[in-house]
């Protein structure tokens, strides 16, 4: 029988879009199980970030994409040692703009930093939804 | 054996939220399999309809949704009898912004219009995702 690997990340996933979904599908593709950690409005309010999708709507969407098999939520930055023991965590996985931030975590799981292949950030989609709101309302 | 009911919608799901998702999911409950037929640029084109994410992306984010069975392109006016026998449809079903204006496919299928439920559409999406600009920008 497989041995069940399971795949950690953690994320805002405000205004879900391409980037987010190939993020997901590559992160599962690295085990057999994707646990999806939500930031909350609050823990976002603590590090000064804004969304416009309240967290209950981010989580039932990432939660609702196939390649996703569970969701809980981020509210503190203590907090990921706990969930690698307690969803029992093989692989802690983020995108390679935090590369060596999470090395501390190496002694409990693997920690893997992927590579951002494709040119979709967060950032970037509200730059063109501006523009494309100045065209829309013209 | 239960018989599959199959449900068959068109839609644009431009910027995916969480009012497509729960529509999806309420299509989704009168059957036991979802076809979604997403509506490419060149037919929002010519339906004088602007989308900020391209065709690809709206048809792999919907077809990556959990309850979603299947995503075709609708391009045309007149394909709905074609995909209607093409894909054993039972069910045709739009929100009730359309009542009555499907009722010549019910010779082909039943025609369930789902009343709207939440408040949520793509068009105050894009208001509000034009004052949280206006607010991120400052």
């Amino acid at each position: 029988m497989k041995k069940e690997i399971t795949v950690l990340t953690y994320g805002t996933f405000d205004m879900f879009h391409i980037g987010h979904l190939k993020l997901l599908q590559r992160l599962k593709e690295l085990g057999t199980k994707l646990v999806v950690a939500v930031s909350t409005d609050e823990f976002n309010k603590i590090k000064g970030k804004k969304t416009l999708i309240p967290f209950a709507q981010r989580a039932l969407i990432v939660e609702n994409i196939k390649c996703v098999d569970m969701v809980i939520a981020e509210d503190n930055w203590e907090q990921k040692i706990d969930d690698i023991k307690k969803y029992n965590i093989d692989i802690f996985s983020m995108g390679d703009d935090w590369e060596g931030k999470f090395d501390f975590l190496k002694e409990y799981c693997d920690v893997v930093y992927l590579p951002r292949t494709d040119n979709i950030s967060t950032t970037q989609l509200k730059q063109e939804l501006n523009s494309f709101l100045d065209i829309y309302e013209k």
